[in-house]
């Protein structure tokens, strides 16, 4: 049953969010990682929300470009931590996305991560955080990760 | 029974948004002027929305500040024409409600207008154009306001 | 008798907007896709809402780039309703022309949607839903494009 | 006759727009200090341009705020050089008017300065700029001015 | 001891970050409101993290404007989920802080809500969400909360 | 004996400014197309406007990108009207060299036009329309192209 | 003689620099406050550029409003460090003066600072670190207001 | 012994770094190329800062993308002069790292100069304008290649 619902608004937005879904492989939880529009599927994006709460999800991640409303609509729906990736899908260059995500109205929390790709890693980094407050093996594991940016960062160092 | 819904985000947006109300009465548009918000009372909007659709409702406006999904969540509901008004509610001086309102993703387009009273009179217009389009007797109000705006510049080019 | 009229700025614009055109016909709607400008051919912009406006236009649509004038240009002079799609065509992506559609002074509404081809497509969309008002085949029509969205969604998320 | 026309779009503007007129006084710049709109009246500013040109008018400055195409619709209608003073009129801080005025198309230039006094006051320093090139008198009044702005400069300096 | 830290960068912060000490207090979540900054008192800073996360602390919200580094300088000490707040404190209306708290890099991430007092309340209400995970009595005081958001939007519509 | 000298602030500018010398060819205008630099060489910039102004230059035209200061450098040497062009030179699309160049302190005006070509173009129409209001015959050149651009946007509409 | 000379545009500009003089009192350093303009004045920026680098001047200070070229114009004069200090003067909210301030072309480096009252502050700190590097006592001094600065943290954290 | 420390926040920064190093090469002065992340390794940022400035280090140039905190955490720990190169790395073209760079708070000034490789270079240039204030051979090579660049100047308009 997953811990975590990866949402993004549509297939396009697959090769950004793609490493979101690979950390959570990498640090051994269970998500799900698929598609819901908050315009073009309104109903099923709350029906999934319900869906999946009810069998235990903690997080929502939700990934979306132009007027990004998905993790809005998400947030409408559960009181379980909601983090936003905001995507460029514009000239804008995510402007709108991040706008949309962030500004959210008092009561109704998005977490807002990076734009694109940054942003795809750091709402997994995020959510395994959270988890890990219960899951003393993730956190074991996201320490250690974090002792590999130290070791990549003396490393890269002495290559230069 | 309404011809226009105005839906505002919440009770502080009724300022800048009375505008929108006084300019139906003026030209004789029936219309409901309330509130509802995409995050706190999302299955509210839904059901005003439908209800007002069969009641004979032909053009949603919908005002809001911040992340402004109101538009967006509406639009999602309905074929009907929605038209969007972007609110001032924080130091990024509307821009973020603009974002969240203009750019919807394709297939549930928000006629988004100018920023605060200005869009708020510029949405009760726009409505009104849409319905003058089978109300010959508000397309003639419209045409003697426009005649007036003449007029009043020309009185006060006068005036100078 | 063109229900709709698209006019762009410039010949540039052209693939930009076919997208908007491409749905009138899928939508078997009546309409011109033609030029004009706001500052190159005043006249003929002016001349030519007038001669449609006549032969029972409905809805115009303006497409246009940089200090993008000609919605308001033909705002000016109907009170049809006026769509913007703003259209990038310089460094500073968009944002040019969306500020010169979207903020229209009081009494002359331009209902603006996204940038580019999004808003190209989304232009006709809101055209649609208006004459879709008076028109109960094209509102099922809409309809059922709505439908195939739920189902696009669907299939997307079960082909991941 | 006059030779520099200044067309506000709206009464409201007249406060920002007095020092362009005050300064053309100082400099015997004969002029005309008016009100016209791109969107309200059309016809009168074609018809003004055509007249002013006529009795020999040499440069048009333009003020307008928000979504400001008059000095676009100015620059449509003479080969007159067309000066542009953006505005603010919104909660965007005069962007809005800024980009609407300077990113014109090629063929029809508007000379964009500063927003609002500061450029109401520059704008009428370069259409005397413009006239001082066919007038000795008023290029030396132009070239005292500068001389009182280094007078200014050191007696501020010396009043630290 | 307390579940969440409180960090603002600056006393000056105080009135805008209240709000959320204040729902802290009224949902019954210990926690601690303090000042720490990331360049003032980087040591102090790194202390304070470790020290609260020792003795139990769940979630840091991280408040500042400017060059807004401290939530970043938190999340780079510890791996609890940190919440990031950005404050208004210059001209450039929040921007400043939203861009330095959001854009963090991969591995770090700083769960962004919005700006000033609005992003006050969204913090306490995310850390809460995040809480409750683990806190079924916290968790039906934000369900009641929300229904006390449903009954305001009702009461609001019906005294219009 | 040039009438207009178009400075460039960095010979990477060419094939943007291009298109100014190029027009002035086409519309007779002598003019000379060089390069000088604020910051670099500071004395041969205001060396080279003296001498020109001395020899008959009528407009000076300055091109730069980043901090673009060379068109206010030129407008503090000369009383001849300056018109600025703002290059993109960074990662800011423009925006840089656009306020640089548009924001001038009030007696210091820059008329400032579009961005890189359109701009490039823009300016020596603006310089040309300056030239025309003593040289009919130049005059009469800018008016055959104008009805140049009505008949190219007849024929792109007509063979749409 | 002085260390540090602060140039300023104009003498509106002095409540908002008054912060840099009055901490090179506080610590010591023998500076001149003065006021001198890229436009107005750009030979007597030139002549005090140099006059003061005779007579010793170590590093200049230039605070601008607006296309704020003065730090660019005492860069291209002198090879002392320059440092740059954007000020509000205008709705653009200190973008303008910001961008016309820190991205100047190869070879004339401004170090800039924030905008307005805080980055008046630090350009005093920051030629204070320069100098420091010649000077012990002032590095003295300059660690002192540091441990101040922790301190006051401290201060303010207890009167919580 | 390094007199200056060159920052980077990760080695994907090298290309655009690359140039700063190259100058200090060709202006003899000794440095050091090397790779620090103010959030995977503050205490190898501290640690690295603390050494350097033991054996001599007279400036830090620190140089990051996004949420770029590098600089102020360098700044935190020093009072030698830290200079700050934002750098583009998202799509919001290096406004993310340029605000999170230029806006620091009082008592940590970071001089900030243009981003990426033009910002590179001046880096290296504003050091070597630090360094020349006590050493007078680099001083002389500064002003040798400024005289560069007066020639590169002149000899590229001849080439036009």
């Amino acid at each position: 049953m997953p811990q975590v619902v990866i949402f993004m608004g549509s297939i396009s937005d697959e090769e950004k969010m793609r490493p979101c879904s690979d950390l959570f492989k990498e640090l051994g939880v269970d998500h799900v990682f698929t598609i819901s529009s908050a315009h073009r599927t309104p109903e099923r994006t709350a029906r999934l929300v319900k869906e999946y709460e009810e069998t235990g999800c903690q997080v929502f991640i939700c990934a979306a470009g132009l007027a990004a409303h998905l993790a809005g609509a998400v947030a409408a729906q559960t009181i379980k931590p909601v983090l936003g990736v905001p995507l460029t899908a514009s000239a804008f260059g995510g402007m709108d996305a991040m706008m949309a995500t962030v500004q959210m109205p008092p009561g109704f929390p998005v977490g807002t991560v990076a734009l694109d790709k940054v942003g795809a890693k750091n709402a997994a980094w995020l959510a395994a955080q959270i988890l890990a407050l219960q899951d003393e093996e993730l956190a074991s594991k996201i320490h250690k990760a974090r002792q590999g940016f130290v070791e990549s960062v003396e490393k890269a160092a002495a290559s230069l």
